[in-house]
């Protein structure tokens, strides 16, 4: 039972690029993704969980992630054999 | 703490329309929902739980929810007392 948690700050106005990252994770692993929780949080707060791993702290990180890269980090907890096609070039 | 479940089946495209569905909810219940899931679910799956109660099965209601429907069957389950605005019309 893989799940991912998005963690956000709404006074930030981060809830749409939230919405959309979980999209893109909820296609790319359709099958390996049993649950994605949006977890509306305090200011500043962007933070992606895969299991019990943080995968990205935007306060670590001081940026957000390339979508590219949170599918890597994700598969690298979640599914580490599965093959992203173009998402796994490095550049 | 308020969590709010969508399942819904991926096989039939249902993702976006959950996705836009949990944007409103937390844009709407932004202090009342403190976690929003999304759980990809077998073929014509399309639920959505409040805290323990299920209220709404597309399988029973043989339709989606109207966005105001929705709203007032979770407000009902999670803020009893909170105003709708133009929400609360029951036409």
């Amino acid at each position: 039972m893989n799940k991912v948690t998005i963690k956000y700050c709404p006074k930030c106005r981060w809830l749409l690029r939230s919405t959309w990252m979980a999209q893109e994770l909820l296609i790319t692993f359709e099958a390996e993704i049993q649950e994605l929780s949006l977890k509306p949080s305090g200011v500043g707060v962007f933070e992606v969980i895969a299991n019990d791993s943080l995968v990205w702290s935007r306060k670590e990180q001081q940026r957000f992630p390339e979508m590219k890269e949170l599918k890597q980090l994700i598969r690298d907890v979640i599914a580490p054999d599965k093959s992203l096609g173009h998402s796994d070039k490095k550049n």
